[in-house]
């Protein structure tokens, strides 16, 4: 019986990465990870709560439901955690107006928010907009700064497309904590705040709540730190040492999305 | 009395950096910090044993020095050190085979080098050329060798250019390092080895040498590791913070290199 599915009866809810257990994103708006589709429709069917909890910062969140849509998912806006609507939040309680060193599709998500005379900088997963320039932008703004605020979309390394590994936040967070000498701020995976907001939706403890996600440390690592039992899935950015990590044990690691739910379903029955 | 020249008749020799105390860089070519295309010729003058050390790594040695010398400096190819020529005979000694994430401009320095079927990456200061495609294919390189090898020419955070502060390779170096979960190997300043070839082709010893130089790591400190006294200038990327720096205390601060030549020539007489 697999560990991670006890005590029978406990779970009530799963908590879902979206890309790399979902789809593989990529050129053309990506391809779903097979099973994957109808293996969201029997979580629901069975009656579990589910939700996403997404470092994705590429879109805004309806455009990148929409997209999720047409790939088949049953899953609405209301149901997704992403970082973007949760820094929003961030900026209004500080009274903090960013500048934007994002995507051009994550803007929108901005609108609200004050930008004039930026007071800090807020860095996503900009892909083809980390251009040298833009780097620079950021950057001299941050020095110009008394007090330079760095706020990160996550703090991913890479992720996978249909067309190999692609730099993620992360790799260019450091890049600008290095030059400026300061810690970014992270808001989504691994941060506990982003995790415990999702439960909260659910009103669930952590403990009846099962994470299944690609990133052995964001999703996984990042769960198990707020008292959740977290499963490894073998596609997206997998690699074959992650099961050997020497920090972040995994309660359990199944092929795909599809085997982890027969699995959850199983025990429930 | 300055306490970096002393004891009195000890120093023989002097150790420039380039950018930000000979001049500035910038479009066009950049501008001769005022005094110091004198300064340089002063020093010669004196008898003093002048050497530079330079972490660009924007163009060729050949075609850099061209550059100072259309802006008036008295400088000769031999007299400077700089990281590309190092990187290339560690290259050789090691059977190492670059992927090249540089300028364009200092392609020809590799020219002698097998670059195919790459087993290691070399990143310098791209600049522009750092764009998102350039950093996943070096990313991905990395990511597809068994030991993943990053070589860095230099890794400075930041330098001055006339219209304004740009990120060096130290950034893009720490990207790296972070998406790949690896230690880059450092050539150029502030490696030890590197100070060490140009005190060794001037036949002095450290405590024979003063350095010159603008950035209080890598110059002043670096320097300072390998027993030689270093000054730092207030032009260039210096900032007023430097002078309470946390772990590194220059031997002297001047307002520019015009300065610290007057100062040291002063002793000398």
């Amino acid at each position: 019986m697999a560990e991670w599915c006890k005590p029978v009866g406990r779970v009530k809810g799963v908590l879902l990465d979206i890309c790399g257990v979902l789809y593989e994103s990529g050129d053309g708006g990506g391809v779903p990870i097979v099973g994957s589709v109808e293996a969201v429709k029997r979580l629901k069917e069975a009656s579990l709560q589910v939700r996403f909890c997404t470092n994705e910062t590429q879109a805004t969140r309806e455009k990148f439901i929409k997209k999720l849509q047409n790939l088949g998912f049953d899953i609405t806006v209301d149901e997704v955690f992403s970082p973007a609507p949760a820094v929003c939040q961030v900026l209004k309680e500080r009274g903090l107006r960013p500048h934007l060193l994002v995507h051009d599709g994550l803007q929108p998500e901005f609108d609200q928010i004050d930008q004039s005379n930026p007071n800090c900088v807020v860095v996503g997963d900009a892909a083809e907009y980390f251009t040298y320039k833009n780097m620079n932008e950021a950057f001299q703004i941050l020095m110009g700064l008394e007090k330079p605020i760095l706020i990160s979309l996550g703090r991913g390394r890479y992720y996978k497309e249909t067309d190999g590994m692609k730099l993620d936040v992360g790799a260019y967070m450091k890049a600008l904590e290095y030059a400026c000498d300061i810690e970014a701020e992270v808001v989504g995976k691994p941060a506990e705040m982003f995790f415990l907001s999702a439960l909260s939706d659910m009103g669930l403890e952590p403990d009846q709540v099962i994470m299944i996600g690609d990133d052995i440390v964001y999703d996984v690592g990042g769960a198990q730190q707020c008292g959740m039992k977290a499963v490894q899935v073998r596609t997206g950015k997998y690699r074959p040492c992650d099961e050997q990590h020497p920090t972040v044990k995994a309660d359990g690691y199944v092929n795909n999305l599809a085997q982890a739910v027969t699995i959850l379903l199983d025990h429930l029955h």
